[in-house]
Formats: C-alpha cells, structure tokens, sequence
C-alpha cells in the first residue's frame, strides 16, 4: 500500500499518518517528493483495510499493491485451473473447447428432450436450461422452478449428457446440486454473496457469469467468496457488459478473456447470446471469442426459436447451431496449429 | 405495442406477423407508411410477451406502449403512497422529510447506542446499521450477521428508535423481519428477485435501493415484485449509479427524484453517502435531494470515521451530521413556502 | 511518480527501471515490501511523460502523481477566479448567481429580439442562442451560422444585453469574438484541442461545457489548454454525461460542482435543459444545482418550444422562466444565510 | 414516424396532435388500443424532424421509424462500397483485408523511414503517422505538425508506401490532403461537424473512428455528414467505446463490425491498438476483429516501443507485429475457405 499525501500537507499530518500505519502492526517508510510526500507501507502479509487510514487528514490517495482477491490470481497459483465436469468433460487449461448449448428455459419435457438428444448426436457435451428464471418483470414467465430441475435431471439420464442450470437463491442449492452436473451463478447475482457462499460449499463446478456492471477486480473477487469456502471448481463466463450503447443488448467485451487467461487460472468462457442479444451477432461473436483464447462457448438454441417463452430473438436454430458448431470446431484446430506455427 | 416492419417486408411478412399477433388472441391494425408498413396491437389487458413474434421475418422493431410495471406506476393508482413506520413516522406524500442515520455498519454495542442517542436527541427517528455487509473482498470485514441484529434489537428497546438493516439473503428475511422496523434490499441485490419476493410477504415496510447499472424501468419493476406479493410499503433509494466517471465512487442522479415521482406513487428518497463516496460531498448533495423533491435522505454518519471498519471516508461525524440536519430542516421549510408562494 | 513492480520482478528488472529514470534526469528510489517493491521518481517539476518507462519489464502500474493539468488546479492557484463578462456582470467568487437564458437555436430576429427584452426585463444579464448548432443528423437544422451571429450582435446593441453563442470551428473564432461577448465550446468538441487553443488566445471569456464522457481530470485539461495561451476567462459548465440511463437524455452530475470547486479555482455554472432533456426536470435540476454551490446556470427559453427547431422539448416556456428566476433568487439569498448561520 | 399517447390523454389532445402533423404536411393515422392512442405519421419522404410535437400534451413518446443518416444505409445502397485507396490498394466488399500499421507519432525521420521500410518489405500496404496529436494535456507532447506531415509525404514518395493521418482542424484539411493519401478524423473529432463536411470537400479515402461515446446512430450520421458533402469514400474504424471498466483503456465493441456491416455498406476496419491500451491485448483482438468479418486492421507498432512519445505500452514490436501479420494472413484464408463450405 502507498499512500500519497497532499501537497500542502504538514510534517503533523504525515506524522500521524505514519503513527496509524504503526499502531496497525505495520511499518512505514516516507518517499519525501518535489512536490508531495509518499508513504509505503510494508510488512503485510496480504490485502491491508484501509479504513484507519482514510480520514486522516492530508491524504491525496491511498494505492492498494495487493489485490481483493488472492485464490483466484496466478501469483500464488501459476499453473492452470483444469475443471472436470463429469465423465471425461473438462474446462480449463489445453483441454478441448467446451460447447454448451441449450434453450435460454426450460419449457417442457418435449422441448428439452429434442434439444438433449440433437446435442447429444451433434457430441455437444453440456445442456443448458434454466429453470429459476430471472425476470425483470414480475409479470414476465418465471420459469418452471422445481418441475424445470426435475425435467432437466430426467433428460440427463436419459439422454446421457451434463446439464447446467442456474440457482438464484441460497436455499435451493443443495436441493439443485443434487439433481444437475453444475451449477450456474447468473449476472444478477454475482455479488449475491450467500448464494456464492452456499455454492461454495457444494462439490459441483460452478460457471460464474459476469455482472452487467462489474469490473474483472469485482468478478474475480465474487470467485474468491466461492474457493474460499473450499469449492475450487469455478469457470468464469463472460456475458456482455452494460454500456450507453443500446443496438445490442450488452456490450460484449472480448478482451478480458485474453485479460483474465493472464490473472487467473480459472478457465473462462463466453456467452454470445447474451452478449449481443441479437440471432445475427451469435455466431461472428462465439468465433471471435474462440481466436481469443476462450476454453468455452455457452450458446442458446432452441428447437423453434420463434414461440421461445424467453430469449428467442438471441436462440439459434439447430440447422444453425450445427453449422455454428462445425465452425468452431475447425476454427480450434485452425488456431492450435497457427500458434505452434508462431 | 406496435410492431415496425423493414422497408423490404414482403406481403406474406406482414401477414405472417399479423396472423401470429391473431394466433395470441389479439388485434392486428397495420398502419402503412411510405416506406414502411407498422402494425399496432390492440385487445392487450397489460404487459404483452413478445416471444411469439420476435423472431419473425421482416420485422424492423417491436415497442412495448405497456410497462413491465403496473402496480407501482401512477396510470392506475394515481395519488401518492405514504408508508408508516412505526410510531408517527412516515415517509412519502406530504409527510416530513424522513431522516435516516448511523453507521453503514453494526461494529459494536457501544458504537451503535452511542449512535443512536445522539440521533434520538436530534430527533432523527430511524437508525440505520449494517449487520450483514455486502462486500466486494471476502477478505473484508462481512458484518456481524446475526450478532449485529441482535444488537439493533437491543438499541431499538433501550434508545427507542426504529432501526433498518439490509437483508441479502431470503432464509435471513422472517428472522430479521421481527426484530426490525424496516428492511433494506440493497443495490447488489435489486434483482435478487427471490429476496424480493421474501420481503413482499412480510408486513415490514422496504427500502429498495436502486442497483448500479438499473435503469428506471428495471428499479421500479424491482419494487412491483414486493408489491405483487402483497406488501405495499416500498421506499425506492437513489444511491448512485456506475459510470465512467472514477471521480467519485459513484455518479449520484438526482434527476430520478423528480422523475420517478412522476412515474410512480411510492416515495423515494437518497443516500449521499454512498452516490458520492466523499465526506465534503454528502451534505451538498443531501441538500441538493431535498431540493429536487426527495421524501427523505439517509446518511452515513460514525462516532469515529476514522476507524469504521466500513465506508469511513463518506461517514460524517456527529458535529458535521449535526449541522447537516439543521440545513437539511431550514431547507425543507424554506422550499415548502416557495412552493406555496409560486 | 510512483512505479509498483510486479511480484516476480527481479533485481535486474528493478536496476533497470532506476536506471531509466535516471537516465531521464530524475531520481528512483526503491520502497520495498512484503510481496512487492515499489520505486518512488524524485525530482521532477510537474507531469513525467512515462513512456521511456512504460514498456518496461516487471512494470505493474504506473502511478502519477501530479495531475495533467496545472494552472486550473487550486495547488497553485488557491484563491477563486472571478471572470468578468462585460459591464459589471461577473462569475465566480462571491459574485451574485449568474443567470444565462436563450433559445437553443436562434431562428428569426423577432424570436430572439423578443426573447431578449423579455430577459432584460427580468434583469438576467447573459442572453444564449446558438448560431452554428452541432448536430447528430447532417438532415436536421444546422443553425443560421454568420446570419446568426448578426442577429446577436443586433440584439446586443438592441437590448443592451450580453450574449454568448458556440463556436464549433478555429477559423469562426476570431470573427465571432468580435460580434458576441462570450464564446462557448460545446461538450461535442471539448476535447477539439485546436478549438481550444483558438479561443486562448482571444480576449474573451469562454464557457466549456463538459464533453459527454469526460471525466473530470479531462475536463480541467481542456480548460488549460485555454488558459496555457493567455486567456484566464473559463467557465466550467456540467451538461450531464452519457450513461446506460436513457430515461434522461443525459445523466446530470451535480456532484461535480462542488468537486470541481474543490480541485480548480475556475468558476463553475450548470445546464439543467440538456442535463435532462425534459422540461419538468429543469427547474428541479437548476435549484439542486445552487445548494450544490453553482456559480450560473444556463437555461433553455423560447417564445414558442411548441415550435421550436431544436431542443423544444427541454425549453422553458416564459412564464416558467420567470417562475424559476424568482425561485433561484429566492434560494440563492436563503443558502448565503444558511452557510452564514453555521 | 410514431406517436404514443399517454393513458390519461383526452380527445381535444388527439385532435391537437393530428393537426399539427396536418400542418407540417404529413398525414395522420390514429390507431386506438386498450389503455392508449398511438397516431401514426404517413407521406414523409425521409427524416422528419418532430420539434413541433414533442413539447404537445398528452404525448408519451414519439418513434422514428426512419433513420438519421440515409446515404450511409443499405436500405437504398444495398452493394458494399468498395474504397480505393491509391494504387490496386482497396478497402471493402471483397478485397482483401486491409492492413494500416505504424506509430502513432511521427517522431523522427529515422523512425519514420525505418518503420515505412520494414512494413513496405512485409508487404503492408498503408503506414500510418499522427503528426497532428489530440492530447488530453497541453503539457503532453502535441505531435510535429506541419513538419510530421511533410516526413509522411517525403516517406510516402521513397517507400513508396500509402500513408494516412490524422487531421484535427478544418483549415489544415486541405493542405494535408494534398500530402497524404488518406485523412483520418479521430474519436475525439468524431462529432467536428465542421471537420467532416470539409473532409467531404475532398477527393481523398477518410477513415472515421468511432467517438468514445458514440452510438452506432451516431456514427453513422457523422459518417452521412462526409458523404453528403459528396465524398463516398468513408472507411469506419472501430477503436473501442468508454465504459466502466478500467482494467483496458476503452472496450472493443467487435459486435458493432457484423452489425454495422448490415446497416450500412461502407467498409469497417478495427484498431486493436487503441481498443486496448495494452500490447498483450492487441494480437488476440486483432484475430478476432478478423474473425467477425472486419475488413481491415489498423495497428501501432514501433521501431522501439520503450522509447515512443505516445502509446508505447500498446504499440507493437517489429517482430510481434511480424508474427501477427503471419497470423492474420492465414486465418483471413482459413475463414475464407470456412464460409464457402458452409
């Protein structure tokens, strides 16, 4: 931690300043300036709370070095975080892109049996399909809740692939974790801490959407609260940001799989769907991502598109799924051997 | 709703769309133009689910004339909502503007009496305290959860003012409910639409604090998820949004206050504290509030910012928050007669 | 200037960087700690340009800090500017409120004729009127340009009123400071660097309005740029910026008078019409602008806004000019008592 | 165009609306629903400005059906432009993906020449060189002006090399065009009316970034600005949009490149450079911008990175912008050969 003082601040000011870093266990040193003193502060052995120190009087700025979050940062943990999602489906690291695709809900039983077994002949490894649906309005469809889970348990059984879904609220975790192969965090509730928390203590891989105005310091820190209670399973999925910009439905900001690859070992995957918000933009946005460096793509589909209860502007069709898949597919062979060409 | 076809519809587009809009048990109208056709919908008793059409052929726009919120908007219930408190305390309508202060969080019995003596003496009718905090670090101090509440139970007895504490979880919501007057959903969690159901079906009444990155429309559906489950007595609380702008800790927006009460009856309020992020800032801008039309303000104001383990630079102290009520009343007063004499 | 090495930096990257600065003519010295060392930069007599050091391996983060600007910063300029704008009209300081009114567009000599007695009357010193109007569309109304400009100076001499218009483009500057009495730069072009330097280096005072996603570090730039030729006559004026919000047109951001107040000695008026966008909004607006500390405010007033060619909607009509002129008046004598009681 | 009336609007104000429209020359179509009027607007040729309703009683909302710009759209220019930059080099439809690379200052002759040689060997068709530099500090380096462009022009005839660069201010237009072979107007000059119709003036190529804030309406309509003035030969160049994320310098918008290419014909190229602010950020961006279909790539690179007076830390090295160009080259024939087999 620096802490930068004012230019007309006394030698009291930055006295006292430095006697509160020493009555916190912590050691200061003075970086007398031209213009202004500096404080470094040294001896901790991790993140320092700055709220002693805040008042006081003939501080400019206050520089954290050390960051939110510790678990999720490749400081202490260098090496890839490979997540295993069942069988022998895996996230993270060289591991192969992971596909999931599904429609935005859970509608009924016929919907997502036809949605399992086309994924399922096409090799798609995961199903997705929300079940607790969150809704701006509370006249909009709510989702299915408990019969969506109970659908999307039966379809994992009998069409033999993984699903995900997502929990809105603390208490239904453990009932939700019981029935799915993984567990989703959506972008309202990434820094609804006690449902990162619970999902914390299951032993299922968690994707943790990023929320529509958080910063990769708050994202990565909404991670932390999840390794923390000891589940190390955690895959990031970016999903668009909010903006001033109101031709697409988010902003879908790319770069920070490139940023994240570098200060996290987590995997990471994007959500083009959600993203754009718009049928055109999924797939030139889902191929974008793969030249990134994603481990993933999560897109919607929908076996009619048109009389989706939620998100059918933004669903592929399976005809256009399928050529979407074929794509990237070719796409990741393409990039592997250009960068070992590199 | 009306529906803008594209320049380059077809007639089979056009009757395609109005034959679905027929299919929902609706009226198509089409409304030709010069270089486009658009087809208004008649026969809708509320919010119309635009799925069925969205993804139809040669369709340029679909725009909602309906609102995603009904029970909170003045179309239908036109004159304003005054929430009761407990004892005379009211916010809304023409009532006093209500002051709300304390620490952001519960730290210590003798923190908090103290807090609550001084504004019992002022005059300040509701204590607030954070008992669970919402923080962005797991590394950060997170409350003193149920301790914390046990203790604004205990200063509410003996210092006999009504205290608010935020609730972040729904199991939280019946326990907490009977030992506080009012709850508080704060910004993380606007769309944690499970906890706005919870605190619907208590009799507390709720202060919904906008979240970072709501717009208008999304905040107001937030609160008519509380009212649709039956409780009626929401507080709608401008804290601030995310922006560009890292001057601040967040961009304060006082134009909602006009705004929203336009739009709707439920009273609002702001919090400076937490707009601005800023000690010099909070009073200029609670001011400002009282100016715009706020039912109330809350502020955050410590025995000893300096050592708050939350939010101490945007605390006040007593002296300062002391001198702040006294302008906050003189204003109030003053505006009330301008008003009176326009 | 403060360089935060990264973890694993080494004792080669560190002796490099030293180097760097040196080699620069300044001073390094090292502040090492617990997981990280920081180099303090001694010496320097105002902003570093850290690109020699930017590449540099083992960088983390940079930290300036002396800020970009310089003679609009109070550190060296502690007492108020108070800019005089012709007669005994001032801004700034304890100066009276300044009231500047005016149709966006001038658009006849009988609208702005009219308008200009109606504002003398009321005694409101500064008459605004836009000549060449920046806008969106090439196909909407482009302003009357040097037509324009004549039609100010008439009125000028006609009523005996000061007038300011904007001035998008170097080459208009010199002829259009001739004929009005204050020259204002648009938020489109606050940061048309040419722009600014032209009108340094005339004598008259310049109203900069805030571009629409400026932050303020970027704002006081611009206002240097003006005063570094010459020309010490700014007036900062906040117009609201571009958020995700779009039930406002923009987001009007009070909270920056009184932070611009604190970090620049220039004087600082506020725009309620195109802050909001809606007329209900501006006299709500304009009041919460005078407690926050505003030196002016600058409204938008048209015969006719039913007939506007630009900006009808956010116009006053008279009658609500007037009302609000009594009211900020009003509010002005009663905040002056407010401060002074304290 | 459309107009939405409020709930509680009366006969008398329905009338009102209609007979302005009468009187502007357009034809009225009222369309009565359930809770609301809507009145649609026949017989207009284009845009119409609705400044003569918006301020009228009882209007909720009024829709443009048609758009701001109109030369710029597909709806009437359904072919892609395709722009021809000097010698076989294009931009657009078909051709091949344009590459643009050199610093962003001309600094020196030496580094001018040394960068024009080592790009004419590789093959890059384009150099580009800011000699006129908007920077946000008067105090920062302000580029070498007339003597930067005169090396452009000098390295232009002995690399025989096309070179672009920026022009700030309409009085330079036309002498830097007589130099260059293409103008570039910058994000901060995005919305520089004057620039653009003088730029219009011209016969050379433009490449118009897209402004920090700017909307894809906006852009657009600046773009309509250039074409109208009867220069078709507009080039837009995505660069990144400011958001509330800080951990890049902007946020590429990739998604506005398929979606821009729908709406409009002109050409669209990506400037990773400036997007990110970060040099690890810029290969893995500048594939992507590849992958959804950009027709070109406009990226800084420097003989020597470290030492650059502007933007070194997001300027490339010779060899890495090798690397990348190797990249590019084959994954614009991978995607190539991937469309065709779908």
């Amino acid at each position: 931690m620096l802490i930068v003082m004012h230019h007309s601040a006394t030698d009291k000011d930055i006295a006292k300043v430095k006697s509160v870093i020493t009555s916190m266990g912590l050691k200061p040193v003075a970086i007398p300036g031209a213009e202004r003193t500096a404080i470094g502060v040294i001896g901790n052995q991790g993140w320092v709370e700055d709220a002693p120190l805040k008042g006081l009087k003939g501080i400019l700025e206050i520089i954290h070095v050390t960051k939110a979050y510790k678990l999720v940062g490749r400081d202490f943990h260098p090496s890839d975080t490979v997540v295993r999602l069942g069988g022998n489906v895996k996230a993270g690291g060289k591991s192969p892109l992971l596909l999931i695709a599904g429609p935005c809900a859970v509608e009924s039983r016929e919907q997502l049996i036809k949605t399992a077994l086309f994924l399922k002949e096409l090799g798609v490894p995961v199903l997705r399909g929300g079940a607790y649906k969150p809704r701006t309005s509370p006249h909009s469809f709510q989702g299915l809740r408990e019969e969506g889970i109970d659908l999307l348990a039966e379809v994992k059984r009998e069409a033999g692939i993984l699903v995900v879904t997502e929990v809105m609220s603390p208490e239904h975790v453990v009932a939700v974790a019981e029935k799915v192969d993984i567990l989703q965090v959506g972008a309202r509730n990434m820094q609804n801490f006690d449902l990162l928390k619970e999902v914390g203590k299951t032993r299922r891989p968690v994707i943790l959407k990023r929320g529509l105005s958080a910063t990769v310091e708050e994202w990565l820190s909404s991670a932390e609260y999840i390794l923390l209670e000891g589940n190390p399973d955690v895959i990031l999925c970016e999903r668009g940001i909010r903006t001033f910009e109101t031709a697409t439905r988010n902003t879908a900001d790319l770069s920070v799989i490139p940023l994240v690859k570098a200060a996290s070992h987590l995997p990471i995957i994007f959500d083009p769907s959600h993203a754009t918000g718009k049928r055109s933009l999924v797939s030139p946005m889902a191929l974008a991502a793969v030249v990134t460096g994603a481990h993933g793509v999560m897109v919607e589909v929908h076996p009619d598109p048109e009389h989706a209860l939620s998100d059918g502007p933004q669903s592929l069709h399976f005809r256009e799924f399928e050529e979407l898949q074929r794509q990237i597919m070719a796409l990741e062979g393409f990039m592997k051997n250009l960068k070992e060409q590199g």
